[in-house]
């Protein structure tokens, strides 16, 4: 079981501030969703992490260890990143074995048969492939690395919906059979809200929030209804945000929920808070 | 009010069908979902509608016009593209005046306020934009150029949720005050469900569906519950898929929905069907 400790993390980039003083402690064995709008810090920070970049200020570990140049931690990684590193004439099925010439554990019979299931060619070069089936590689890469932790940067980076649930689905799998740490930055917040079990947002550098995911679900409720009749019951409410469509609307509310049959009576339909939408309220600037 | 019909569409590169006998027609001042796995055809439609490709077979026609090198039929549709066929070095503001050269009906001053609105800088090059803003761009110039068809492909490409957010938002808004014929082509299904109010399905190169988005979800329902349940209810159901988390099962059925009473009795839960999880069913291989 695999920790991350980060500590007052700061990346500048020239003047610019990517990150700042941000602390974080990610424990092993669970699925965490790393949030954030375009540009919040997301993919600096698991650079930072994997030592492709070099902190302003501040440390990372893993076990206790540095990631500063450091073989051993660095090894327990294997990192889906946005951008194609692989050599574009070779083949898929090469990639493979070469991926195993770095990661000792990699498990090739693994990953031929999720070619096999995701559709991928194994005779197929790298350059010769869609957007959507770069990804798929990739995917298959980390899955079958065997590490202890896996990042995800944007891995659905265009999949159709078909391969996304497939994508979904193996990683429930893949870690139920073998739990590990496994971080997924990505921009489809719903679609992963069933998967992640912690929830980490990142707002403009700075960690905005950290916690479970049922915790923040539970934190509040949506209500949905005529407008004014749900204008009128928000008045005494903490709301963090409202939607309108045509005559209706819903409304984002922190607090513990009203009783249905309450609602009921209002012609009011209370629903558990969306994390996309909430991430939305959070995050609009 | 501008109608598309096409009339036993097919084209072929080389050996390969992209499309085969495609007939639809598509009426007038609605909104549209056009959904297919990647590879599906959807862009070779998309650019057989512009005459930006040519057909093997069959005819596209805009009012009973055809589209074939027809300045009059296309100068009605305005096609964002995913690909960016704009001069690299212009910049945003200097892209609108351009565009308005083409289009000249294109509204500068609504260009410009949703520039404001998305935060797009009006005095970058083209080429400085990132992914996610250079779909916003793409975006703003298709609802300015006023156009009575608007082609949107892919459009949500690297936008982050608060983005695309604002984009559903302001489609409905554009679309509201000035109906039109608008296509969208997109793979985050469940994100334009509420959206849309047809849904054309393309698999393979041929029409698998085209209906309103109602009818399609009212055609059915899910049915969510402890495994054992859900398989003893479902015995006699035409079920046309099964989720499986854990212990627990969702199971899409078409047919009539059984009453909600009949379910908290078997501790079963009735939702309705997902856009998406439903044509990830349809079209699974």
């Amino acid at each position: 079981m695999s920790k991350i400790e980060i500590k007052d993390l700061t990346k500048l980039y020239g003047k610019t501030v990517a990150l700042e003083s941000l602390s974080l402690n990610i424990e092993g064995n669970k699925i965490y969703g790393l949030l954030g709008r375009n540009g919040a810090g997301k993919t600096t920070l698991l650079n930072l992490i994997t030592n492709k970049l070099f902190p302003s200020n501040g440390e990372i570990t893993i076990d206790s260890e540095t990631v500063f140049e450091n073989e051993n931690a660095l090894s327990k990684i294997y990192y889906m990143s946005e951008f194609n590193l692989y050599p574009p004439t070779m083949k898929v099925k090469d990639l493979f074995k070469w991926t195993k010439e770095f990661y000792w554990d990699f498990d090739v019979e693994y990953a031929s048969h999720l070619s096999d299931k995701f559709g991928l060619k194994k005779n197929k070069k790298f350059r010769e492939l869609s957007t959507g089936y770069a990804s798929i590689l990739k995917i298959i890469l980390t899955l079958s690395s065997n590490a202890e932790i896996l990042l995800f940067d944007e891995p659905i980076l265009g999949l159709d919906a078909n391969h996304r649930d497939m994508f979904y689905k193996e990683l429930i799998n893949h870690y139920s059979g073998k739990p590990k740490t496994i971080i997924i930055s990505t921009h489809l917040i719903e679609e992963v809200a069933d998967i992640i079990e912690e929830v980490i947002i990142i707002n403009n550098g700075k960690l905005m929030l950290s916690d479970h995911t049922e915790s923040i679900l539970s934190s509040g409720y949506t209500l949905s209804g005529k407008a004014e009749d749900v204008d009128s019951f928000i008045q005494d409410k903490r709301v963090i945000g409202i939607d309108t469509i045509g005559r209706f609307k819903s409304a984002y509310i922190l607090g513990s929920r009203p009783l249905i049959e309450t609602m009921n009576k209002h012609n009011l339909e209370i629903t558990k808070l969306d994390l996309q939408k909430l991430f939305i309220q959070l995050t609009n600037s």
